[in-house]
């Protein structure tokens, strides 16, 4: 256990990810990473999305005792429609603790004194709501300039893909931002106790986002390293974060991570107010499920999962499931409505939460807390009842203009995917799907990344926003830094492959450079152009380490005497002798050039430098 | 360089599977995996398809240097059409050698003396022939027993899944097997050299397959571990292995791994080929590539991938790509082609090839040699012009009564996974397509193995029979031994996600058997039923090491006082009380009883245990 007197050790991973630098663009000064080629490639460099945060900015200076700076803090003040209050005390019991000594507990965030923001009476400062006046934010303004970040290149390409009935515009202008939040298509959360936060978007008609999910056990050292899988995670992806801590320290540790977060923080309060009960579900009251509510809206909690359609009535269709319930903060709601045989009090009081959210500008996130957990309950009674409950609570919400998303499964077999994205849009209004995969197999613990990351793919590319990450570790521990990665890494690419097929526009363009430096042997570029450059150079190493490899462009599988790039060359030149078609065929020869170039290079560097390596594809 | 004449030590992995025991069924005694569940579960064991031979049978003796026994050669015998005859001289330059003395080579295979069998003059040795002839060879009643194998257990459920068009039978019969292999919409690889071979089928009416590459380069010692590659492979679930040798040594190494090899093997000749004319691909000669032919029919390749659709007039339509010509065969012959500007010789010499595979049976895998090799370049002409010739080779070779499957892509986006499958139906008149991936996005190497599972699980889902497996390493370097293995694993679970999608009847005993095994907390059973135990188990051990832990029954997201299957009893005891339907509910009865022994155990094994590990789903 940690003294709690001795100020928390916190590292985090900073420096640009490799052959990337920070950029910022425009006048909200929006943050993307671009990616240099090779000057051998003549392309420009690539633009990409970036939520890593000021951590891959090597001029900010990065303090976790203080915390991230304020970006949002003018906005907000400026709309004149927010005030400073003195919030309620941190009790006790908000970290598990048995007095207000902090015993076993972790130091608290040194720069956690500032007083909250609320609405003024009267007010909402939900992005819905602004966008529902006409108001144009300046996080709108912000996502729209992040959104578009391929698109000045969407000259050079077609747009194809399809879609399935979503609306994705070839520019994002900032009305745009405004008509899909005022509808309810797309939500930006950014509870205003969050200045730290960059503005992103969720909904259909733009990029596909994933979440990962961290969370504390009792243990105090574990804060430092959920700070650390935090800045991890958005280093590699994630576009917003679920703190799914339990145990003690619930509080503290919350408040260390959404200070040092540039992307949103997702909770799910529940999980807090059970632990304030002695995690006895039947003790569960309204008041205290409130008081916790405040207690994260004034800390900037972005959205919260509420289980709010766990109806009593649903509880019974559960029965004859393989696997009941298995959403934790679903069965703690049944639990407590069969202890009672009464209604859910989240659904009871709804109402009295949206006010909450719309004070703070919290997002729902409506919890499926009937999800199936196993191939054979999928697309069941119960979960599909919850689902169109999950509707009519949007509407409600929707009607005092609070933001709503709506969690969705959990394990689905391939062909029934489609069904749940159909009902989804037809039961909540279009407002942002956000799943946890789903996993289109049972079989495969220890690879459920994967199970996941192909539904996840594909109810991505049906029309879902947001992908909810599984690790590795899914079904049988918690995951660590490196099953955090490659959580992450893989809901970016079934995110990102669902961008391609849904048409976005320019998508393509990271696609096309790497395969174009792929294809000319720039493994630089190919390193630093994919998703995870340390994997890739590593695993290029273990067959060619030597650096003059990295600019061979010969590979292995075909040997020195024999090149497919070679024979394209050749391939070029007889189509253009054929067709005498010439401007089709000055590419080909300026690539010509640059090939010679290589091969003197190549000849140089001892040819035997390219036996044993492998790049190309088999057969 | 190993010493030419000391035995080479080749060390494979053998024995069970954890949890699993070998059995054998019916007179054919089809091999067969059958996982034993613990007694608590009241649970028949369940059956699992098993590509892995001997080698998991304990009762086997395994001797490398003897090969495995002869299954089919008795049913070979007894078909009276074929002869044993003196083989070709075994030359140097098939193993890339200087002369006859083999040096720097390795080890011939000890037992390779004996002569090999081909077909009687005007007899046909293929499946298909035999199918024509309405008759049901033993090879076709192994694989009906084969693929029944969850069948026995079709009662219990209700089919769903859409096969997009395929004819899936309730229960396979040898009947079935024959008139499938008869209208060309199946295949058995069954080289009547490799009477090694379990017989197995590729259709899309059978459980989707998957095959697995492995492939020698120049070093001696490499042998070894290619053997070892092989039968590491089919132990995780590869249907067949694709032998992609090149350099030296090619045919030493080849019969090493045939004579060991219980699943069929595939390779592509043509990379022998050119290590004959020492990597120049103008030298080659139809002769020297009918020579080489013959030399692997002779030794038992089951299946052969020719690159026939590669004609001189589409070569010019690849000169507009961003990756122009990917696969190795096909960039072969295309400089061949445009060396000697003529049509390619293995289109010219096609029908002699195909008598060729009549004589042996060998099934043609008739390769996508201008497949894409990026997303830019997916669907394009080149592509789909050499797809039709594939139809049209497809209709030749079955003139003759030799099978057929035809290779696919490659890398397509999401949306464009489906009219590669509509065209190869159309234009190849159903033969089954066996395809490589398709990664969906170009931008994850290092991740290669789930970008492509993604592609693989949907295309398999529309009816490709077999799906090639993809390594971590792709485009990057060698697939080691860790690599093989996630390559595997990845494309099982993308195959029988697959099936599940399809509706392949019972493809669901396994996802329930685990399902269940999960929400009862038998660990054990839940390891053993996974794809990967080994993996499973390490990653629970990883936060609960202790074994006891193997038997709790409470997990630690959610902790001792609260445990969603203590929910769901009180859910099922609510339901019944509210619908007095008493026979649903005596199973729940008898898992409450089940559960108090188990809390029993729970509480003699100390709560402690418990706390810090995390099976639950979050939220």
């Amino acid at each position: 256990m940690a003294d709690i007197n001795s100020p928390l050790e916190i590292g985090v991973t900073t420096g640009p990810i490799r052959g990337s630098k920070k950029i910022h663009v425009g006048p909200y000064r929006v943050a993307m990473r671009e990616i240099a080629l090779e000057p051998s490639s003549g392309d420009a460099p690539v633009r990409v999305y970036d939520t890593s945060g000021p951590y891959t900015d090597p001029e900010a200076l990065i303090d976790i005792q203080a915390g991230l700076p304020a970006l949002r803090r003018p906005w907000q003040l400026a709309r004149g429609d927010v005030e400073e209050y003195q919030p309620r005390d941190v009790k006790p019991e908000d970290n598990g603790q048995l007095g207000p000594d902090r015993s076993g507990g972790v130091p608290a965030f040194p720069a956690a004194l500032r007083r909250p923001l609320r609405a003024k009476a009267g007010a909402n400062l939900s992005q819905m709501h602004y966008a529902r006046q006409g108001i144009i934010t300046p996080e709108m303004e912000y996502v729209a300039v992040r959104e578009n970040l391929g698109r000045e290149r969407l000259a050079e390409y077609v747009r194809d893909g399809d879609s399935f009935g979503a609306s994705i515009p070839d520019y994002v202008t900032p009305g745009f931002v405004r008509d899909e939040v005022a509808r309810g298509r797309a939500i930006i959360p950014s509870n205003v106790n969050h200045p730290e936060c960059e503005p992103m978007a969720i909904g259909r008609n733009f990029l596909v986002k994933i979440n990962a999910n961290i969370g504390n056990s009792a243990v105090a050292s574990d804060v430092a390293s959920e700070v650390d899988k935090m800045v991890w995670s958005i280093r590699w992806g994630a576009d917003t974060v679920m703190d799914l801590s339990t145990g003690r320290n619930i509080h503290d540790t919350r408040e260390w991570i959404i200070r040092n977060s540039p992307v949103p923080i997702g909770t799910v309060p529940i999980y807090q107010a059970l632990e304030k009960v002695g995690g006895i579900a039947e003790e569960l009251t309204w008041e205290i499920f409130r008081d916790t509510l405040i207690e994260q809206a004034e800390q900037g909690v972005d959205y919260f999962t509420i289980h709010a359609g766990v109806r009593l009535p649903y509880i019974p269709m559960t029965a004859k499931r393989m696997t009941g319930i298995v959403s934790r903060g679903g069965s703690i709601m049944a639990k407590w409505c069969l202890s009672h045989h009464k209604e859910s009090f989240l659904y009871e009081h709804f109402d009295e939460i949206t006010e909450i959210c719309k004070a703070y500008d919290i997002a729902y996130s409506l919890g499926d807390g009937l999800r199936p957990g196993s191939i054979y309950d999928a697309n069941d009674e119960a979960q599909f009842a919850e689902l169109y409950t999950l509707g009519e609570l949007t509407k409600r919400a929707w009607a005092q203009d609070v933001q709503v998303m709506i969690e969705g499964p959990g394990h689905v077999p391939m062909h029934k995917i489609k069904e749940n994205m159909t009902k989804q849009l037809e039961a909540c209004g279009e407002a942002p799907f956000y799943t946890l995969g789903p996993l289109v197999t049972d079989i495969a613990p220890g690879y459920d990344h994967i199970t996941s990351g192909i539904g996840a793919a594909q109810i991505g590319w049906y029309g879902t926003a947001m992908l909810c990450y599984v690790t590795p570790k899914e079904h049988l521990g918690l995951p660590d830094r490196d099953d955090v990665k490659v959580g992450v890494v893989t809901y970016k690419l079934a995110a990102h492959a669902a961008d391609l097929a849904k048409g976005h526009p320019a998508a393509q363009v990271r696609d096309d450079a790497l395969s174009k430096a792929r294809f000319e042997f720039r493994w630089r570029d190919q390193f630093n152009l994919s998703l995870d450059p340390q994997t890739a150079e590593q695993y290029h190493d273990q067959t060619l380490p030597a650096e003059g490899a990295k600019t061979a462009h010969f590979c292995s599988m075909c040997g020195p005497k024999f090149c497919s790039m070679k024979i394209t060359q050749e391939v070029r030149d007889f189509a253009a002798k054929q067709n005498a078609g010439v401007e089709t065929f000055v590419a080909a020869e300026e690539a010509e050039a640059g090939m010679e170039e290589m091969s003197r290079k190549y000849n140089e560097g001892g040819r035997e430098l390219y036996i044993g390596a492998g790049d190309r594809e088999h057969d």
